[in-house]
């Protein structure tokens, strides 16, 4: 029983094979009446684009998405919107001698065994590629969440064991983020990546790193107990992104080690404005699994892209070892790309659970 | 729109407030023929139960299960499964000074802000009371697994700051982590912790920590790309936990800080047996977000106990500044206890993927 | 994959074997605040239990609820809120020996393929008495509809091939079908079909029969396009009631004899209300799926209760010849009983849609 | 709430507007392995469009499908199925005069109601353009279910009122029911309902009809109680196709004039084979809610096109009177191309509640 769906209420279905006609999706669900044109897909999509700087493959795709349907006259009909992006850069032949290869890292061997058998042209769905779809549906999901207040932002917290500056930091700016090919909110730490990330290149290998995204402007009650908590949803939508491991929301695994008067955040009273401010967000915005109107605050860590020019050992479909030698150009370290691709599955989360709380009518925005 | 169920075919629905006349679970999906009784009920709830010993409430809670449908001659049915336990040690009145007041690290004020009104007494259905339908739900879920030769374990993994052993290390051991209070699986780790709880505890304090937990037996190709993975399936749930604030599989985070040549797992040739091995686990079992044959790991971190005995600062449900003092015996850590519920939650995720498994057909078991 | 849940956002999930210790259900997604007893509860079960006259059986049932979460001082709390009624009348041993034995026109054998066994004691849960979960639930979203000025009444359009007086005739009073045992809109049929259900039951025979259901005080715009229009969600909901055969909207099966000129009905202008009426209604309230703010009209068709006094011919579960009597009392027809549980089920569609109306905000209610 | 998707285990989801740029369906959880071709999908497509015979539009539409995503190298990967059918024949000026009139029997009103604007453009999404996408998604269900040895046949039961022979009568020919213009299984038959036809269309007005559906070849066990039952499912599924009005099973609504002992069918004993028969099929091959090995029979009225020639007088957007011609050519009765229509509503629901039980593992095929 497959799991292309994401979402409730916000509906998003992705669909699509690296090296296929087409990827994109439908998103059943889209308020009615939300402008929407294709420009407003095209921002994030270009953000997750290989931009051809040192860290990122240099694959070109045009990624130019269509809509389908849904849209009338600029603004969604409240049917199903389709957004396709065709592929143009399939060069399939360069994938035959992986064909009965199991590249370590990758779910080539795991696919064969859940399927039967797969497309095996640059890993066909299971293609990092696949989240372009997610990022032209989450697109539309912050056009809705922009017109509530709500935006997010996410950027490159470490890449290859360097730290970014942290938002407290005078040197963070998310403009700066936004500029150089890394993603690092800070000018000198982009300049120390560079130098590790080419060292990395030059010796055939890659690099993990951190992403971290905040959400400001969400309002308090969102999240659905018992199961379907804004923590608990944000998880499974960024767990679900390929190379994320782990995923800490606020003071994150740090609270093993706290007290209980050093992590409960004091609220302080309300003076005038209805929204409680907290001393403190080691909660990452979240209580009992519902936002508290602070920022939502959470980080995701990568793993190095297993596709590394080193020789590497492993098995073939037949169970017997070979040594493989993996070409072509390949990102060294995901997460410059990954940022649009958090920042979209938070959204669509988001939106989610906006017009959840909707359909209970308690929580009014 | 409510979030009370988990799972597609599996399907769990919990239900019941802490100090309400019952809690309880409805399984939608048990396999007809599965072998089931009440007492196969009885050890999850008794791990889950205060234990009396320092880390634990002493409220006294029987938790005696009762089946209410779903069973005929010690078979499941094939029909929905209801599990009722029955409050018994309801003391309201206790809570009456807390109605108006906004607890630091709860989620009274966002329960409030997202209902309109809230049932105060113990936390209501935002109370830890509520994993016990959990572990009930999961009592059923291992034991579907269990005939299929799948095996979860958890354990403390480190509480206050203090480690345990790894299961690397001679010290550790599983019948140590049942035999102590901690759940620690080494006898040192536990007299360690059993200081600095008792210091904390003096203190009127709390303790978070980490649970730790290995899955035995789970055969390759469960998870279904690509948001229903098995990782994000399982991020989704433990997430759902109360007190949990981050959860990593494998290597985790510290993969953020590691080369590709170092966290690819290698594939070991098969020989004679049909399963992959593998000369590292750094993926936690899971690459794709599919099983991979070898041990599923992962860990999650637990915030302290919000309800402490010290004098706190927080505001009431008008805004204003108030000073409270939790009173009443509170767990210091909730890690030991927290053991049974993150198995469970892990069962109910492996069973209900087993079951899609099937309905396609692919994976055989 | 098993399908014992109803609904999207009022979603509710019955349990229960006719002989086992209880049945009920858990609404997920019962609007927080909405006022509710048990009281509320009461009259629809009353409904639906035998009456103890001519068409119904003699099996003593209470059918006193118990709410055993998601109220609170009278309000739902908007979490999972569950209802249990107690089986108090077992006679388990009556039915051993129909325990191997495939009744006529029941689901005996069908079970036995699709499970590998059964609760064989009065049907189990392919039982009749199943309904009663379902009207308890129906009561709650009743409660809900009320609130929101929606009726619904049913009421026995036939009974035995005799034919109740229409809406538009003179002598159609809903008072009456509440006061005599048929729940026939009118004393003279109400007579005749007296006289020929008592004609029956000499016979040892049982009779089929039509429920008609309006609603009143819908507004426009309920129903969900492509699938879950307003009629598809209503046919689903009535068709899972055990015996019914067919289910048609306002002019029905006789459209197929229509001319279109004949068929349309005809919008009214709009004079100063905002609630467009129509000459006819022969759409049974919905267009496209959708209601019109007129009258929403259906009628189901129910066969003969398939447990007869005569002797019959069947299988047992070797798949050899037997001939077989079925003591006990059994309803004649089940019409007069499933008036209410006709309008529970149109109760839950109807208040899922409004809340899945609520959701996308453009209808306002 | 939006409810474009169909099915929970071979899960449709079908998107696109009558003049937008395309429409058509994703198929998530369609069978890795199932041998697929676009040549699988045009036979029914082709059955479904305008032939230029009396009873059907002039509309010209190609309706060429595109796979994509999903197909590798002929068989189904298990990845979502994408298919495409580009509207050719976009000419939305002609609908530019009914942009703000509400066509009598149509979805007009109500879509601006429920959405706050529509596309008008041939109605949009509530065209019944629309049922394309549901004849390739019941396309591939078909071919799924033909691998098991399940077929599906359909056919105009009436048409104006004039009536088929039935499966009984020498006369019945499902060869000619596809030879006709009509889909009527009889020559004689077809002969009086084309003269009836021509003298409708000539009065500028629409008839109405009926059609009947067999399945042949079903397992035994099919259907998901409680809610979720064969008969039930089958009614959602056809229920939500645009012009019907009625469905019945088996005897249908003549079941409510019968009596027990000739409503329930008789089985016979098994001799040899293991699938049971029955002396009759009052039941229409289902019992419970489960299909009982015998055929599944039923039929559904369809409602007289509702866009005829002859003036006809109705409301326009600000509520005022407005006289109205509908002009272009627009089929005098639906049924035969709803035929392929129902046929693939009948083939989602089988499809799915195959792989339904496949998860339970109890039902073998």
């Amino acid at each position: 029983m497959a799991g292309n769906s994401f979402g409730q209420i916000f509906k998003v279905t992705t669909f699509g094979e690296s090296h296929g006609a087409a990827l994109g999706c439908i998103i059943d669900g889209c308020p009615a009446g939300l402008r929407l044109s294709v420009d407003d897909l095209r921002r994030d999509l270009a953000r997750r684009r290989p931009g051809g700087g040192g860290v990122s493959t240099s694959r070109k795709e045009d990624d130019e998405p269509e809509i389908l349907s849904g849209v009338f006259e600029g603004r969604a009909l409240g049917t199903p919107l389709t957004i396709v992006i065709h592929n143009t850069a399939q060069r399939s032949q360069d994938y035959d001698k992986l064909k009965n290869v199991y590249r370590p890292g990758h779910a080539d061997m795991v696919w064969d065994i859940k399927y039967g058998f797969r497309d095996y042209r640059g890993g066909g769905r299971s293609s990092a590629r696949e989240t372009a779809a997610r990022v032209a549906a989450g697109a539309v999901a912050r056009k809705f969440l922009a017109e509530n207040e709500v935006s997010i932002r996410a950027w490159s917290q470490s890449i290859a064991g360097i730290t970014a500056p942290s938002p407290n930091d005078d040197e963070f700016s998310l403009d700066e983020a936004e500029a150089n090919e890394f993603r690092i909110p800070g000018r000198s730490a982009a300049g120390k990546i560079a130098s590790k990330i080419e060292e990395i290149r030059s010796a055939g290998d890659s690099a993990g790193g951190v992403v971290e995204c905040h959400v400001n402007g969400l309002p308090a009650g969102l999240g659905e107990p018992v199961f379907d908590k804004l923590d608990a949803l944000l998880s499974h939508a960024v767990m679900s992104i390929g190379a994320v491991k782990a995923i800490e929301f606020g003071a994150g695994f740090s609270v093993s080690g706290m007290r209980g008067s050093e992590c409960n955040d004091r609220a302080l009273p309300l003076a005038g404005s209805r929204k409680t401010k907290y001393l403190s967000n080691n909660s990452g915005g979240i209580l009992g699994g519902i936002s508290n109107g602070d920022s939502l605050v959470f980080r995701a860590a990568f793993k190095p892209v297993p596709s590394i020019a080193r020789k590497q050992i492993t098995i073939d479909n037949t169970g017997k070892e070979i040594e493989i030698e993996i070409t072509g150009r390949h990102d060294v370290c995901v997460c410059p790309r990954a940022v649009p691709v958090v920042e979209a599955m938070t959204a669509l989360v988001l939106a989610d659970l906006m017009l959840r709380a909707r359909a209970d009518r308690n929580v009014t925005f």
